[in-house]
């Protein structure tokens, strides 16, 4: 298909397209990997398993690892009691009795919590990784002895990545109705391949800018012919992922690379959205000496009333020890600048894309480059100064860092509620366009979520409700109100 | 006008429905008020003033006291360096010649610095007072020396109120084409007695969030002739008005209120918004122990994930030291609650209105009050436990601490680039309709207030431009994103 | 006596010598003041005054005053309930039984609730004012109601100082045996004018650096014949007078005199020490930039792993907006670096003395001084510069805040407790020698004022203080381990 | 030796007893572990190595890896340029010419910098490992390559251990005049195997608490018969080991071991130290809600006045996710307690010792231990209840973070100084005891390490220096002013 014939490599283009909470799960899997020790080369294509059962339905890297799996499952359900709690609310009523489930994404111990909860109310699911590197395949496996149909890999071809998608969709006595993507790979394959099947799905739940994107553009080309839900620009899911998880992730991502001391760090963090927001609290309050750049003035009034000198990259070049993008901008650092830097100081990447810092300007003859850690460069002038580059410039918290559990939960829940929604929705309530979720839904999950930290809701009384012009219940929100997302996304979309 | 009537008095109806910046220059009069001691009881109307040109068409306390209000207005003018710039920018083009504006707002030093931009660039003015208490005479003595022809005075009556206004509006050879108002009653006067002055305005920009209720309930009777700009909903203004500004005057009013200690304290903040947001991190930074009340999900997940337990008010009444309102709502604390409060323990407001604490609840036989300072009282039950209740429950902020000349200049220079917008629009780009202050507007307000912080933006090359879709010159966020207003406000519009 | 007269006023001298808490009560009093309006200017040492006891050996202002000064002397009470306890505690003991105290010290509720709980734990007390300000006179006359025999008033001369001190001391039929002072005036009062009572005295306590430094220098001459608890060293006092309240005062006194928005201020603070790092914290916590200027390396450090850049003061001297001098040096600021601030900019000091900033040096004949209100002067360059200078040079915290009562019970139940020690010593535990308060009684003041917190302490079980070596009811740190007093009062030690 | 004979094992003593500097730079090898791949399992007392200059004095894994040993120096001298700048000034005087030292140390690119430093500076070094696990094979072949005699390799015996302290000291020809030791053991085996030599040394500097422990006792006993100088307690070194570095090490501790997320997590720190302070405020500053316990009413009544309930375990026992104790005591948690433990809560040690957390109770059959990641373990109760324990218990900042080079730095710029001064003191200034490193040479250490924050000291001029007594160049503090070891080292020593 045309469409994604301009991609070098599946991994390659992805690792730039993603949001966090997608693809940030690839070094999650790391935990697990140390079981994954097996060397057997044979391609899962080429052999025959069966699970316990009798089912020959999925392909997997070795069906015997599912017991290793679902212990990683069950940890992972320690952090997902939100999802755990809806499943066992929503178990009697069966929301999703009867929807045929096909879905792309990651798959790890924290997506197989989600699918078993899509499988406990009701669902028929089968299922394909949406990165060729990211699959747990003890989870895979754990998922396959169960009975879902899992087909997929850590270490996929790019033939095998279709492949695999095409045996999700394609199979005889099944027609999947709803879509639950990352990336909008599968919901692309269906749409070219199987018009006719694609007509019929009842809703697709996508996760991802990239796809979110493409499903804009088919709407706009009029070519979408089914409601589609963009669970990514939800307030809690774009929260967590932005704000909160960068506070964490910029701490955690810096010293597992390279042990740096923060305190007394003189630090430029360039772009003050919610992601620079996150960064500059986290180092300020680890005795960093924080300066912000801003193309924006209204972020930069508030990162002047937050504390932060508000500077042009070149006034302080030489003096910082620390650069992080964060602006979904391109050559945001240039090779001149990098040329001025400090020796020993760090340069790295929180933003968008691998564009940020102007690595490819580093590929040149004069420069060396010298890989002392995974993820850790020294690139060395020739006068012997040496400039730390983490992740070769792509994001540091995807390659780095982990991403916490809870979070994932909130995605997770975010879209079964989606899944839910779009399912039992009456007729006319979505068109053939794409929506957010609704406010209500929003702030469910957030509620869900509360139990985690103990944390306990007010109730309006009936007085204040009326007083206030608001249903007891909620939303409590305009739908209007929502996450606005950063530069970087916004313009994209 | 039948619309006025329920309002017991101007000033107590007045001290409800202001958003902060316009009441709060209340306190800040304080400045200036050793001064004002003449005892001339001779009622302002009364009396013939001439100004040192020969003029007599103003009506202020004491044209004399005009040099003394000239330093409190130079004093301004440090602190509202952007007004200022503003001024020197546009001098030249001169961008408001043959504006006839009619004012009516607070009359401190302040707005005196916006009325002679205003001037400065081409516009001529009257002005009366938005608020029976709030002149400081000296500058309107200052201002009618000058030429402006101002009709205020500290201690006007009710009656007074309306005949300064009909004397600013209704003035022989002058036709007034620009409002600008803070509460509405200028628009409302005019729009009731002089409908045909009214239908040639070409423009009202109001600050309030009571006029801009009423502006919005007009034109949605089909009633409003002229465009207005609600510059109210600026996000600058906002979240001066209410993140950083409470951050500040939360502690600034329980401190010239009560001396007390923040270290230590137990606080509860009833509300997540960002007043709420404002107030908790101040304390959390002095070393107060800080509870968070919500009834919004979202909202008390950013509280969980700020650090901040969130609980129900009855689980820990007995526990707290002080309770701090942030809601919007009504009866938030009740006598209930008050009964089971801790000995020496405060109780306070920074949301919307004096009814978030049930003060009338307090008003009861058994219960003694004993006024311990200006705006503290001591309320004392049988059994000798004392409640200290600030301002009675009004706003703590507007009662008991002052606001920054800074954030009034933010205020000042929206508005004044509010009137030059609507002044030059072209045909058409104004309809009969209330419009937020563009997005690139509001970037151009905030922008002007860089320079007090020595803060340098960024600016886009060319390529990065082109690579975002953004013009290098902004606005670089659509006209879409905003500031939220939050619950309380919301709900009222 | 010779000592003393070198002082230009009694007021003037005190002023520059006193810690903090000593001398902070005076502005304390402002809460009181609006009560104080008798017009009254007969002295009190000509008026005839009689309580209702009959009692006429007291000389107060106006003992008509004593209901309103009870009031104030309860609403104290409601903060110290550290010393309420104690005083409970102790009661039936009467530790303090036979014990024939004279004091000098600031006159104010906090005071009368520490004289009341000496009073109740057995002694007889005489009192006389540290300070011709700052005396409280409801509160005088209150406790001159209910027996104590108090010689002081608001706006006594140097006159009647000593007068008052010497009726104190000098009175038929009474010896004292106890003296607890602050300044150390009563204290060679008696040492010059009644050496034979002075031989008798059990023990002197004595609460501020001027005082303590008399009586080191007494004691190297080998002439202190009275064993002397120095209480301004104890552990609690100086943490609470020096990082925990300026961390609050500089707030309060910055806002009640400017109004200063905090946020985005590039601000200097002079001086790493316990003050200075108070002041850090709070306005860095406020959204402050702030800069810190050092000449001790360790000091210098520590700034520089909290966050701040350490500087030179002429590197940034025409960037700040404000600058806080906290050093206990002179000079810090000089002529020179007040002629290169911003215009605008505000200066001021937390530090020792009066002469951190060179104020002499800004009156000369080109500079214009202009009082804007109590306490804050615009200093005027030629140009029309101005620079904003508070409390004339003089203790910011002192001049222009409020120090909050817990405090104050801090340091007051300190002095209880250090009177009951040196009163019932055994023989030989004290010898003619300056003593600080032994290590379990610093940490029994602590423990007193952790209920006002809620706070729980936890007990050693015995194997476990065997494990560490301790007795379970401590002292948990030896007596060497105790606050070493910043750079400014060791200088003087 | 009978001393040394209680401990079953180098490594499982050495690891209870090591201050933090000391063992932790065991996890820092792993930088360099991935080279280390030789699985020639040869012993190097086996085998017969010469360097490139055809000396044979030493004894390491492999000399071939003196390439990529230099290399990990020149990357740590990046971070040392305090030990750099020290080595550079005193270059030419070459203050240690004639110095014969022997050192027993952890031989890691950072000790070989201050080894290389001391050989600049005139002396002839010796080396050994003072722990059998923690050498960097290549960074000790790169010193044995440029000369300096190191016998130690990773993985020695306990029978190689001792023979590699013999080979340093007992060589012919030569006779250390010097010692450098961290931990003891080279002193006492000279102590006991050559007290002749012992006799004629000139001074011995000691890192470690055990060490100084050791030094003390013999001091006590009357058998020093050496000047000693003890850098564990230098102030610099223990603010950065204790709360600047455990600012850091806990959040990387956590991460690293469970990807936990901080927001809103419920934390008790157990003990209110320097180590528990640096936890509170970085898990404060990162969002969560943390308690402290303690003994110590003024430590509790700090954490008061800092913003954290003071808590006694039990109470909050069954809501709080994570407990970390820094208490320096035993059994602080103990099994009843951990019964009581959320499901998915984690507890880990920061203290002093493996013995905080009585882990030994959780080794009952009916408890199931899953080891799931390295130095995390899952205890599962019989309801399925799983409690996280991390590094067993034992110090989590020695065993899951790193030490950041600079805190090394300072460490090792505090040992060569300290040898410097033992080395060149005239007669008399040391006698046969253990010393605190005087003042003015700690403010010397942290001075040379201020230019790595580019930090600029005032100079005082000769009016302030005179008005505060001190000399321009200080000490700026008396020498009995210095850092408190907290009380876990202190009621050992």
């Amino acid at each position: 298909s045309q469409e994604f014939s301009s991609s070098p490599t599946k991994a390659g283009r992805r690792s730039l397209s993603r949001s966090i909470s997608q693809s940030s799960t690839d070094s999650y899997s790391s935990a697990a990997s140390y079981t994954d020790s097996s060397d057997d080369e044979t391609s899962p294509r080429e052999k025959t398993q069966v699970n316990s059962n009798g089912s020959t339905d999925f392909c997997v890297k070795n069906i015997k690892q599912a017991e290793f799996g679902r212990r990683e499952i069950e940890i992972a359900e320690q952090d997902m009691s939100a999802l755990l709690s809806l499943r066992k609310r929503a178990q009697s009523e069966k929301p999703l009795a009867g929807a045929k489930i096909v879905g792309c994404t990651h798959i790890t111990a924290q997506t197989a919590v989600l699918i078993e909860t899509l499988v406990a109310l009701g669902a028929q699911c089968r299922w394909t990784a949406c990165n060729i590197y990211s699959t747990q395949n003890e989870v895979a496996a754990a998922l396959s002895e169960t009975g879902v149909a899992v087909f997929a890999w850590k270490g996929e071809s790019e033939d095998d990545f279709w492949w695999c998608i095409d045996r999700c969709v394609n199979t005889e006595g099944w027609q999947p109705n709803m879509i639950l993507d990352d990336g909008g790979d599968l919901t692309h394959w269906m749409y070219k391949k199987y018009p006719n099947v694609f007509k019929k799905i009842r809703g697709i739940v996508e996760e991802s800018v990239t796809g979110v994107h493409r499903l804009y553009q088919l709407s706009k080309a009029g070519k979408l012919c089914v409601p589609a839900i963009n669970v990514n620009d939800s307030v809690t899911k774009q929260k967590f992922d932005n704000l909160y998880c960068c506070r964490e992730s910029i701490l955690d991502g810096l010293k597992r690379t390279t042990d740096v001391m923060f305190g007394g760090k003189q630090v430029v963090i360039c772009g003050y959205g919610e992601v620079g927001k996150g960064c500059c609290a986290a180092l300020k309050a680890l005795g960093a000496v924080v300066y912000v750049t801003e193309i924006d003035p209204i972020c930069a009034l508030q990162a002047c009333m937050d504390g932060f000198r508000v500077v042009k990259l070149n006034e302080i070049i030489r003096l910082v020890d620390v650069i992080i993008t964060c602006t979904g901008n391109k050559n945001v650092v240039t090779r001149d600048q990098l040329d001025r830097m400090k020796n020993g100081s760090i340069v790295c990447n929180m933003g968008h894309s691998n564009t940020e810092i102007d690595v490819a300007s580093l590929r040149t003859p004069e420069l060396t480059w010298e890989r002392v850690r995974s993820q850790v460069d020294h690139i060395i002038w020739p006068d012997g100064k040496r400039v730390i580059l983490l992740a070769e410039g792509r994001l540091l918290n995807l390659s780095c860092s982990t991403v916490p559990t809870f979070v994932l939960s909130i995605t997770a829940t975010t879209q079964a509620l989606a899944l839910i929604e779009l399912y039992n929705a009456p007729e006319g309530r979505y068109n053939q366009d794409v929506y957010l979720l609704p406010k209500k839904m929003d702030e469910y999950v957030a509620s869900l979520h509360l139990a985690t930290f103990d944390a306990h809701l007010t109730e309006l009384t009936d007085e204040q409700a009326k007083y206030l012009g608001l249903n007891k219940n909620g939303p409590f929100k305009p739908n209007y109100y929502r996450y606005k997302a950063s530069k970087s996304f916004l313009c994209k979309i």
